[in-house]
């Protein structure tokens, strides 16, 4: 397929890299255009605005947040006045419940489709096409999309033909994600302080009871301290439980777990841990506890 | 070998039966001794009293929590009393750090040896001799007791040569599942309350970063509402976040999500609910809401 | 003074009054202009839309929130449009911080001046002229309102030249008030199912070391358990509690006890509670603890 | 009337001198004897054992915890072997209800009378004879006690037949007041890290909506940070907020807000603050917030 690709950060690489190794055609635009460089020599063509990458029949967007979505789809040059009637733009940065519907209202009213796609998985995963894609959008658009979807992800999951749902799924399993690791924090504070070697206690947990690729990844890096540099940074996770607590507001759900990890963002932020991977939040329940968390 | 099991519940039933399987000689003793007539025969031989439970090289406890243990290990007939030199209690009840300090000072004080060796599992797992089973003791003591480990459970976890670690790594992981029960509850209310179907939600999840046991036994449970009849009930869950709450505070570990599960269980009981499964501290997100967790 | 008065909700019907009756003219502009006929009758003038209450030396806005306050603020014939050099912006609605910064750089462009002036005390207070004004703003500007804030007042505090910090200082206040609610809402349901006499109890804490309004006005209403009709309903103490977190979000501070009053405000809306006073809030620890909280 | 005083602490000392101001004969006993040198002076009796405290028409204790009270009322030569038939024990510490309850069954069947009588104040009130003394018993025993309340307190609340009612009362109380606490060092993170004079604030609120003793009393000591020397010590609160959690747990009542205060506290000792007022909790928030909190 002809595609554009929006958005070239850790995981827009790795995503529009797998897009060109299958043959799609695609053409790259990002903000600092330097992030371009790798990819144009695997084939990529490089688009100087937004416009430029909505030629084709589909234009993938992967950015940081709200605002940076909103600045390349709406206004002038913007997406949703340059693309294509009947091309699909599709969304896989990890955005808010209402921008996500008013993308589908305004490319609605361009005649053109738009799909929600946000993913699970960290840069890594975006490099090895190994994302698992969660799936929002009129069945039509959705099977258009597939073979880009097959080239980026191991796996997708069409939830609802309504976009914004996509959206409330991506952003509870970042909440889930968050649980976890706030969980682990507690946990690891407590035996660690109680005597018990941290490693092999996660090291039993993996192996057993919660042998998921979450505990492990996130396992791993708690015990061992290391959150630079950051896989997923702490104000993108932060700015997740955001979203999912408007969400939530949105639907008149108290979640109050959301809003205990909520808190130990702003602690973290507060405390200069902006360039930090989101699991550093797992260090607070230690420093509460006025125990060093390094084994 | 030759071992007394005290603690025919829904777990000891399945674990002395495992015993019996592989040829150790098992001595039963239950409070209540009808729980023993379908071990008598599969060829348990019944103590009419504690002490006669306690004539061989080991004794395992499997009761329901501290005061349970209590009345059995202390007192006249009692197991500290009755066991000879030499032998081993075997204690794999989810108790209390402190309760478990106790018993080693106990034991060591008769020339007894004390391993502390709790379980996780439910009672299927229990009786397909499944258990992951953490032990903490003297090692000498462990390595006598293994034949008994392997027979019980699927993987053992020597953590610690103190007792009471394994009963803290025991409270701490039931800790963390109750927490990953907690996340689950508020993230099906959301995407449930927002029109998601919440099973695929969960198979979603469960297929791929959250693909562990824990999430798979716990996410069914929860999207079906089926807390009855309960694998492990409410009031045990309970007790086990209200020890994992004063070990912590014993330890001046402060775990705010611990506390929040807390609240969830004292509603939970408040509203009736002593009969359910812990799992369903989960529907108390959705009952917030006023969202119907039934889908 | 010849000032403009928009906003004739519950609190807003009593600060015109007190205008009118030290002689200022007041005229009046309500969206629903029914609500002004009382005013009128002492003599206050109609305006028929928010420029023609735009006239005078001051104009007053005493608004539900940000939204209803940009309504009248901005636009073709709002208040920035319409109000003369020099004239001053008094805006006595609670509204989030980032508004209030807003708007003084609005009038600051236009050449007008702003001055916040939110206020403590509920409709009876507003009514009696009984309220506690809190007040940030230029010098000068505070100086030549200070006839209208004591017209409408009992006190005013004037805490800083930056408007926007007296907007953070009223919703701390509420905020602290939504404490005292939920804290009291605790504390009763633990003594009344306990088997004390609510009002006693509270009788006894309001007559020594609790001896304050908050809790006397408070304290009486949640024993009474009469939230109809609500003094200041639900959905503005979600809305307030809602502006705090925002506030505490952009200065990074992580507030835990608004975060708890938050999932509470979101309950009580999620099962029916909007007509209800915020106080109602109280209800629902005893709920929880399933006490019928109604002596 | 002739009374014994067991525990000269810094609350002990001021309400066994108003004792003696007014006449009573007083026999005090200490477990480090010194304490008592200063009453001596004034006419008490100096008491070698705590039996020989025990021998007039009523003792009173007032001790730092359960263990302390558990150790003069129980065993041999304690309150309750050495008090004769009728005399009234009055307990004036703060203790759980558990507690209470004991020391009533134990003093029934002894023939002997309890009286709960825990009191509300800080050493400065007790010196001055103006606490508020919160009273459970049995009406002929309280109101034989009356005229020492009269001598100790500023005001009596009888709440209760069940001495039991008066500890619940109590520790609900210090949950409140803890509850302030923690609001205001939230609210007073919050305006401080806006720009906010936290002086000035405070002083807004105490002279307004606010204006109760607890408001003045701690708003005053969090905003000058001085937390030593501690009127009322971070281990006594947190003890405090344990025995209410406790009886709330046992009557099913969830307190989140209880739940938080705890954590605070667990987090102001694993830092090293147990010397400290426990109104240096207040300081938790701003630390969160990375926010220095002396002005």
């Amino acid at each position: 397929m002809n595609v554009g690709f929006i958005g070239l950060g850790r995981m827009g690489v790795g995503m529009a890299a797998n897009l060109l190794k299958v043959g799609h055609q695609v053409t790259v635009y990002n903000r600092t255009p330097d992030k371009a460089s790798e990819l144009l020599k695997q084939g990529a063509k490089a688009a100087s605005q937004v416009s430029d990458a909505c030629r084709g029949e589909a234009v993938i967007t992967m950015l940081a947040n709200d605002e940076a979505v909103e600045s390349v789809a709406f206004g002038k040059n913007g997406i949703v006045q340059s693309l294509p009637a009947g091309a699909i733009h599709i969304s896989s940065s990890t955005i808010s419940v209402a921008l996500s519907e008013k993308l589908m209202q305004a490319h609605a009213r361009a005649d053109q489709r738009f799909v929600s796609a946000p993913v699970f998985g960290r840069p890594n995963a975006a490099a090895a096409g190994q994302l698992n894609i969660i799936v929002g959008g009129d069945p039509a658009a959705v099977k258009a999309a597939t073979p880009l979807f097959e080239a980026m992800g191991q796996k997708t999951y069409v939830l609802s033909e309504s976009p914004k749902a996509a959206n409330l799924v991506k952003l509870s399993g970042n909440f889930l994600i968050a649980s976890a690791i706030e969980a682990m924090g507690e946990a690891l504070a407590l035996v660690g302080k109680g005597g018990v070697d941290r490693r092999q206690f996660m090291e039993m947990l993996t192996s057993s009871i919660f042998s998921a690729p979450i505990y492990k990844v996130y396992g791993g890096l708690i015990v061992s301290g290391e959150f630079e540099p950051a896989g997923f940074a702490a104000p993108l996770g932060q700015k997740d439980i955001r979203l999912t607590l408007a969400a939530a507001e949105e639907l008149s759900v108290p979640m109050p777990l959301a809003s205990l990890i909520r808190d130990r963002f702003l602690t973290l932020l507060a405390q200069g841990g902006e360039n930090l991977d989101w699991a550093a939040i797992s260090t607070l329940a230690a420093q509460d506890a006025g125990f060093s968390d390094r084994s």
